[in-house]
């Protein structure tokens, strides 16, 4: 398969069959993900196999019918290759959906693509054990067969893996939002090298993140409270800071605090560029632990625990040690966004749940599986404007911006400034379209928020022990939308609705 | 008195001889501004005379002294020029405060310097009418005597004319938050001609602020429900865009679709650059209308009574007439920062109620007396994010930013992003603060958005038909902070907090 082109002029019009093709060959590829939870069913003896086979033979047979058509015989360009990031992470969601849809299990098509989208998006947002504004009862988490909590994870997981290789090799050729910057940040090949190594980069960071979903699965799985099944599910969605659970009370279920800081460790290393993480497998400890922006995460973290842990501590009185632990939990699971639930946090004292709130609007490390608006740019925010304070004091003085010894270019600087200006709009946006349905400003802005930043749970209406089955259909299909831009880094999609995009 | 150099190239050491001398003029001027509620006094016959005229002696002795010790002989240079600012705000909030401290009308230090800092910055948020956190209970607003309303509206109005010069002319020169642009824009004499004209300049935009709060106390007056003193309060109120009333149920009180639209109109006026307004005045209407922050502004709030006003015709069943008259009045209000009510907007449906909170974030025209991050400064933003996306799709193109036929430098962008981000911020740092004391999430958002937007109202615990007194101390404080660096449009006053500014 022809990768990005390393020329980033675009030419006139848009090869479609291009896209069309490599689409193709994703969904075709998306097939053998979907026979994977028919084999859990087959184990638990199930009868609900057979509407991952008849999916997976859709996907099979529309994806290889794509390949086949366009089998895309140009190398991808620039504007193609927008196309295909964002119809990707579409068009695998309706076919992720399908299950779903035969199954009965999620029988509306909003429903399903919903579940589905925040699965593969890594949000977490469920659909799951409520009411539809139609009426409709969706099952409990616990009632669904255990395939589709499988699938569920799975798509985190899948979801997770796409991220990676998105945001480290395939978004910095797309100059988005700064992803030049991660790029140039990450220890990885640099852009005019990585053309023809997409492919081999991918394997090595899908290595490290297999392995760590694999140590985790171990860890959880010698746990009592926790069989195999739990394990696998709980490390995929850790890994993915995806966040969906196979218990509806969230990790609280279990009620181990050996399963909370296992958890709490492995989702704080989900929110760590994965290209740091493969230098550190290699041996490169000083690099790892000198990077700047994994720094600034650890310090964001210790802050929050610092803050949370204690209002819990002294406010709400816990022992010191549930108080790290809850806290710690917490925060790291908002941070990175993960959004998995061991104490519901709308019951805390003010300072907690503001503090919590305030973590909303971070996200993880560039290049991790985290979302949000991420710690690099938040670095590039502050530094920015400390140097602007400066300007004005010595207003014809030069003052670069720097990470560490890096200089940031002023068009660095600028894309980060639009990129976390685009995202408030669209957050806000988003907030007032939740609003219309009669939700309060608290929950409208969670709603938002949690869908954006691909965090899962929000507020009020829409708190971790809630769900979105009762949003009337058009503020799911905003929410859907949301999780997509968030989760592509807002320009990757922003820029397909542009004129200039379509105009030759 | 000799004014801000052309020069703005800052030398070693800061003359603070320059800075207390200037402030001495300041406080000796206050002096005659608290004689004249004292006359107020006299006319309704009541005692409280004494502490008005006490507070202007003291003005008058201890402005005077500062004066005749540190009489200015240099030139005011870019520094002191910040601390002037700063320090002339909050010295006239401390002197504006000793009536209140004197006559017993607000005994606490921290409450009277609230109400005035309130008043001068012309956020209208009150501390009147409630029970402080020691458990004392502050006065209602209509039972303090009438030289007591008349001071707060005295201090919106005076506040109003400093600002409106230090937006037009002094702030341009600093350099602060792109007020370079906003005097490229308005079409007042450029930067190096305006320096020997400060004065000068200021009284002619002074002549256009008497004129239209003249105009409106007239209207106001010959209605029935207003007399001569509540017009004239009002009138204060609404060109300051202040938003203190003298009834404790604000404007509602009146009843009067009338006065209702009157006001309306007047807050609108008053969120206008008022270098345009003289303009107008000139007989120059094609630069008026042809102003394009003119007709964002207006657009805003056209858009803004649609969809508040038809959500209260729809959902809360108003007639057409009520819901546009509630509905332009809240919105104008919120947009111009002025913070008048006819209509408890927490009441409403969601979606009015969200559109409005959205409002928040807005504000009114550069060199206007309104608050907010201001429109000029949206349009930036909102162009910058368009040009940023067109960049994306021709990434070697050389797009720059217009705003009509004027090109934004490159240094104004950058300039204008960083206030934002500074302004959001300082926001949430403060919301963060408020959660502190124990009031939830919308709360702690309302009071911090609504003193740093110099709003007055917010939302909860600080909503409309509530006030600040039961905040904590360390709280009102910081919201006295935070209207001075929201009035004074971040920069002025947080430099000072830079270790760059005091460096040799
Ligand atoms: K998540
Ligand atoms: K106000």
């Amino acid at each position: 398969m022809a990768l990005v082109s390393s020329n980033p002029t675009p030419r006139a019009n848009i090869h479609f069959t291009v896209v069309l093709g490599v689409l193709g060959a994703f969904i075709f590829f998306m097939g053998f993900a979907l026979l994977t939870p028919a084999i859990i069913d087959l184990v638990y003896g199930s009868d609900t196999w057979h509407s991952f086979v008849i999916s997976a033979g859709i996907a099979f047979g529309f994806g290889g019918l794509m390949w086949y058509m366009f089998k895309p015989q140009q190398e991808i360009r620039i504007r193609e290759g927008f196309l295909i990031v964002s119809l990707t992470w579409l068009s695998l969601s309706l076919v992720g959906a399908l299950p779903f849809i035969i199954s009965g299990v999620l029988p509306s098509f909003t429903d399903a693509v919903f579940e589905t989208m925040s699965g593969l998006t890594t949000t977490g947002s469920t659909v799951l054990g409520g009411t539809t504004s139609t009426g409709w009862e969706n099952p409990k988490i616990e009632d669904i067969p255990k395939s589709f909590l499988f699938w569920r994870s799975l798509a985190h997981w899948l979801g997770g893996m796409g991220i990676i290789v998105l945001s480290l090799a395939i978004l910095p050729l797309l100059g988005i939002g700064g992803m030049q910057l991660f790029q140039a940040e990450s220890p990885g090949p640099t852009a005019d090298k990585l053309t023809p190594r997409v492919q081999e980069t991918a394997k090595l960071l899908w290595g490290v993140y297999v392995a760590f979903t694999f140590i985790e699965f171990l860890l959880l799985w010698v746990h009592p409270s926790m069989d195999w099944f739990e394990a696998i599910n709980h490390a995929f969605a850790t890994m993915a800071t995806g966040g969906f659970s196979t218990k509806n009370a969230s990790v609280e279920a279990f009620d181990s605090a050996y399963i909370d800081w296992v958890i709490t460790v492995f989702m704080f290393l989900a929110g760590v560029n994965f290209a740091l993480h493969f230098r550190l497998f290699r041996g490169d400890r000083r690099l790892f632990f000198a990077n700047r922006e994994l720094r600034f995460y650890s310090l964001v973290i210790f802050i929050g625990i610092v803050v949370v842990s204690s209002s819990l501590w002294i406010i709400n009185n816990y022992s010191i040690l549930d108080a790290l632990r809850y806290g710690a939990f917490q925060v790291v699971s908002i941070v990175t966004s993960t959004g998995f639930g061991t104490n519901d946090y709308e019951l805390w004292n003010s300072i907690g749940a503001f503090f919590l709130f305030l973590l909303f609007f971070t996200g993880g490390c560039a290049g991790s599986t985290g979302g949000g608006i991420k710690m690099i740019r938040w670095m590039i925010l502050i530094r920015n404007t400390v140097r602007e304070i400066k300007q004005i004091v010595h207003p014809k003085a030069i003052l670069p911006v720097r990470i560490g010894d890096q200089a940031i270019s002023q068009n660095i600087q600028r894309t980060v400034l639009s990129f976390f200006i685009l995202y408030i709009f669209i957050f806000a946006t988003g907030a007032f379209i939740i609003s219309l349905f009669g939700y309060d400003i608290l929950s409208s802005i969670g709603a938002s928020i949690a869908a954006i930043g691909n965090i899962g749970p929000g507020w009020g209406d829409f708190g971790p022990t809630d769900n979105f089955a009762g949003l009337p259909i058009l503020g799911k299909w905003v929410l859907i939308l949301l999780m997509m831009v968030g989760r592509l880094e807002i320009f990757t999609v922003l820029i397909i609705f542009s004129p200039a995009f379509w105009r030759q």
